[in-house]
């Protein structure tokens, strides 16, 4: 029993099946050079990534906008299950150091990987402080943006 | 090596040597039962304390003013390394949820306890998201305060 757990008045949640293995789920999201591959819906891009894997550590990345404006994001990595979990916050800065307020969408991140036949349930939940954060981020196409960055780590997974 | 580190600039930092055993300083910080007897500096006191301890759990205490006015703090467990290192943080919600902003002031706290000869080196670290909220602890009787607690801490520690 762990001490988070998603609550749907406040959460996003997207849950699939994919086929690909667990194993290169979790590498496609804990590696620098393939996190830049897919994690920015196209035609946006990600420009540059670090990752320092381990709780306390960074999970930065920048996007760049289609006309080549870059917008950095710099996450704090909280819980990482080897093959299996992933927790990282925008709420804290890396190093576990309080975020100055009014920076971008407050969330955490869960990562969940599981085996599923050949494939892998996958479940990515963003958490929220309150119901107009969860909105502002749903109406900013969350479920769009995050599965079709969904679909570009299946096409980079597939291709290791 | 971890990925918390203090920078002087932004953190305030309580470290004493004090005649207790490691092991009671972690128990006296691990224990709701006895977190109430020492955690406020008097003429305050702690009406009550919840710990859920492993990282995403609750550090939860009501502080009561010497007139009777009631002051609840909500803490998110970041690390547990048992019996030398406690991490929390008033950045977080408990769940690893991101906090409602403008609530308190946040920090990060982040409690060593290690061996000394007989006693303990207790190092007691509060990191902050800027220079402002620095200041602003400082100014709220950080030194004081912490060092008040540690005493009736160590007093709490020696009767067990």
């Amino acid at each position: 029993m762990t001490a988070y757990t998603t609550n749907l008045d406040l959460d996003l949640v997207l849950e699939r099946t994919v086929d690909v293995a667990p194993e290169l789920v979790w590498k496609a999201w804990t590696t620098p050079e393939l996190v830049v591959r897919w994690f920015a819906p196209k035609p946006w891009s990600t420009s540059s990534c670090e990752i320092d894997l381990q709780p306390g550590g960074r999970f930065d990345t920048v996007m760049r906008s289609p006309e080549g404006d870059e917008f950095p994001n710099s996450g704090c990595i909280l819980v990482v299950e080897e093959g299996s979990t992933l927790v990282f916050t925008s709420g804290l800065a890396p190093g576990f150091r309080p975020q100055i307020a009014g920076e971008g969408l407050p969330f955490t991140a869960v990562i969940r990987i599981e085996s599923d036949g050949s494939g892998t349930k996958y479940t990515a939940t963003a958490m929220h402080a309150d119901v107009p954060t969860k909105k502002q981020h749903e109406e900013m196409g969350f479920s769009e943006g995050w599965g079709a960055a969904l679909d570009q780590l299946v096409d980079v997974a597939k291709s290791l």
